[in-house]
């Protein structure tokens, strides 16, 4: 028999997808994460009927709440951060679904009463026994969590039990591997669902369509005729109230090991068999398995780091990252990160990925720019006195979208050409808003969908590729030395020599 | 040194470009063409400055007008049927270059007195002796014309004459090579401008620097990638006041021969080496070569001929062809024709062209349509429960642009694909409205610039191309066998067949 969980390609087919009757319990239900995001994105699920009416959520952490105060609490989140309660019938109704249960993720006590608790529930709602786990906690909670999720039994039926964990997955190779190790002991691969929540965005499923269901783009998409790749995710927001977590992690593994590495595969990865979880994962665990540092021998080649200093942005002054509340004044966190990747096979050989992020950068915008080879002769004069090549633009914010430029005559007798843009934004086409990351996600782990979901080897993949960069950038190093951009300008210098060495430059976005 | 005259090339990348003086000659000058196309887009090229100081033009007629009668008539054409008069001082400057020599075409003493009156403007305007000779008349009088000027030594300066010929260029194979040959005897083919106005037309430049000024479509421009083209050139009036020319011309000379194979010729050639005139050329009859009929011993599986019957459109009832006054009732002249092309070389070889135009078709809309292949393997499910191959569309009229169609993905939590557009339009892109064909090409035999006229080996080899129907069509037939169409329809039923019998389906415009 095949049921619902050991196909989700099947499922993922189907014109309206609901999940079975379960249980989701959340780990850090009194934090941010579960009030602002995703309890919002349960309830907007359950707006839109695509929840059973079993649902039961149960929210776990340390502090001493009833059942109501939790709820109020969500309803709280609901109402500030997620789309408003609408029908008060529909809240009540996911209301009584709502269950809090005070615990220490470090005590197998803690895991005993929530089993009993489940278990009553599991009868009263009938769920089935199907629970899937959501580890919305700090990282250093997440071994303790399997490993007493596990000693508990809860693990046990790799059907009917799943495990989510939210990222950070590791800090770096030899600590993901290790986390990988604690879940292979408590579970089987196809019950954890690795949180990185731009998979969740449309983002990565448009490209996946834009590459595969087109016939036309997939032939130009190799180094015959790409020339490179940029990745840009600027974030204008600084370090804000996280300084503390920040400190430890910075951009290099805030954002490019998980997010960039994610948006970098999606784009560079082969054509998969199917849709089905695994055969995408196993494609781009091939990529990663390709990519190494442009050059090994001279990381400044390959990678730069920055941090904003002083500036204004939007007629406001805004401090440096140094001076920023929580942040050591001779930090050497990169709040900026570079790089020039080069992947190995048959596809991309010799053809160079730029990646950047950054925070404090002029504005908020991410896409993926493939820029296409000149053409080989030129028989036009542009009206630029210039030549422009092509550029295939994903847009994955703001207004997400594909944009094409080409050259197009100019009217009027003469014969000279301009760069045009062919657009298409999904917002316009389609008119309504995409939905949140987290829902989707939370929809995915829910039906026993994988594939947006990162597998544990891709992870320490995705970290094999930024260690030599992260084992140099961890070592103490003189504060005058990191390179420093001012805050709302693109990049430090040093980033415009990593692309400007090869003739090529960052886009202006 | 060079001349202007010896390298349109050079002319052709300047900024601006000015033809020398000169004196343009009109044969036909009492004629609708001269009065509604020729002097209004002349004295737009006028007003843009576009045109030396000295410009003169001599209108040819058999009726016994003044100069000053000329003036009054081309002011009226200006006024109706070009952009105004404007600035009463240009118009004064202009009309002031404007002469009448009455004249017969088939008369030797006619061109005597044309050539003194060259001869004493010359030293007048200032026009050194540049003549270009317009034979804007029937094309009875081509061959007279061109003996007549040629006996008179008004040619015989190979820079500094040329003669343009209107369309159409011979009745067949048989009377273009006769006509050829005459142009042969007296002059040379750089002096000669066969007129197809579809190529002043900023379509053709617009094409050509669509796939050559970019280096992504190129690749795909081939059998391995395409699966089929479709040219439509779609005129919603009737035969109107042309029904004596229409008789013996109809849709297949009138505009297949000349308009859609010069379409086809600019969308399958290869790419020249450079834009000079020949170098195009050269490549539009390679390809033109190596064009035939898809079926050589069934007609009907190649050609389909149609004549509109009574119909209704925009809430109006329309009369049959067979009913125009004017058109005789047992008449076997197509006003609708629809062609299966192949073209035999490494390009296209196996990829079928398919040819439709006619007269009262529910709308004006022509384009060029590139099909691309399905997709290899199909991993996302469509909307529309049906794939859609990719299509790039170029739009001629009206909106003159580029689409491209694609599958995108519907946004929301399932993974289903549906079509989308990405578009250019010209029009909005660079605020203006392209220009009147007849100015481009006005301004190109001043110029010198040959590439937008079609070569005399060109010609002959497009009329070859559609023998096999002509043949066959201009023989007498049943009036009942000839397939008809209800006027605001798309197409006789036979046409559908013609690309149904193949699993493929006309565009829906």
């Amino acid at each position: 028999m095949i049921t619902l969980q050991e196909n989700p390609l099947r499922v993922g087919l189907q014109q309206e997808r609901t999940p079975e009757p379960l249980i989701l319990t959340i780990f850090g239900a009194s934090g941010d994460l579960t009030q602002r995001k995703l309890v919002p994105a349960l309830y907007q699920l359950k707006k839109e009927r695509r929840l059973p009416p079993e649902i039961t959520i149960v929210g776990v952490a340390r502090r001493d709440w009833s059942d109501d105060y939790f709820r109020e609490q969500m309803r709280q989140g609901v109402e500030e951060f997620g789309g408003g309660i609408g029908n008060e019938a529909v809240w009540n109704d996911f209301a009584q679904g709502l269950f809090y249960c005070s615990g220490n993720m470090d005590e197998a006590a803690s895991y005993e009463k929530l089993d009993t608790l489940l278990s009553e529930l599991d009868g009263k709602r009938g769920t089935r026994g199907n629970r899937v786990f959501y580890l919305a906690v700090s990282p250093n909670f997440f071994v303790p969590g399997l490993r007493n999720l596990g000693a508990a039994g809860m693990l046990k039926d790799p059907i009917k039990n799943r495990v989510v964990i939210e990222k950070p997955f590791g800090k770096d190779l030899g600590s993901a591997k290790a986390l990988n190790r604690v879940v292979q002991e408590v579970c089987r691969e196809d019950q954890v669902y690795r949180i990185d929540h731009y998979l969740g965005k449309e983002t990565v499923q448009n490209i996946l369509v834009f590459r595969f269901g087109n016939a036309i783009f997939e032939p130009l998409w190799n180094r015959n005729y790409v020339d490179h790749i940029q990745i840009t995710v600027a974030e204008s927001v600084g370090v804000e109230d996280r300084a503390g977590y920040y400190e430890t992690s910075g951009a290099l593994r805030d954002m490019v090991q998980n997010h960039l590495m994610q948006l970098l595969a999606i784009t560079a990865m082969d054509a998969p068999n199917s849709l089905d979880a695994d055969s995408i994962r196993n494609e781009k665990v091939k990529v990663f398995q390709a990519m190494h540092l442009a050059d090994t021998q001279n990381l400044d080649r390959s990678a730069i780091r920055g941090q904003y200093s002083a500036g204004w942005m939007k007629g406001k002054p805004i401090p440096g990252y140094r001076e920023e509340p929580g942040v050591k004044p001779g930090t050497t966190t990169p709040t900026f990160v570079a790089m020039k990747l080069m992947i190995d096979n048959w596809r991309w050989k010799g053809v160079p990925f730029y990646l950047r992020t950054g925070k404090r950068l002029p504005k908020k915008v991410s896409e993926i720019a493939i820029q296409f080879k000149e053409v080989p002769l030129l028989i036009f004069q542009s009206a630029a006195q210039q030549t422009s090549p092509n550029i295939l633009a994903m847009r994955i914010q703001p207004n997400e979208g594909i944009n094409l430029r080409f050259e197009a005559k100019m009217p009027g007798p003469d014969l000279r050409t301009r760069t045009v843009d062919m657009d298409f934004s999904y917002g316009s086409s389609f008119g309504m808003e995409t939905a949140d990351a987290y829902n989707r996600l939370l929809l995915d782990c829910m039906l026993g969908d994988q594939t947006l979901f990162t597998r544990g080897d891709e992870v320490e993949e995705a970290w094999r590729v930024v260690t030599p960069a992260l084992a140099a950038w961890d070592a103490p190093a003189d504060p005058a030395t990191i390179p420093q951009y001012e805050a709302g300008t693109w990049q430090p210098t040093e980033a415009e020599f990593l692309i400007n060495r090869d003739g090529r430059r960052w886009r202006r976005l």
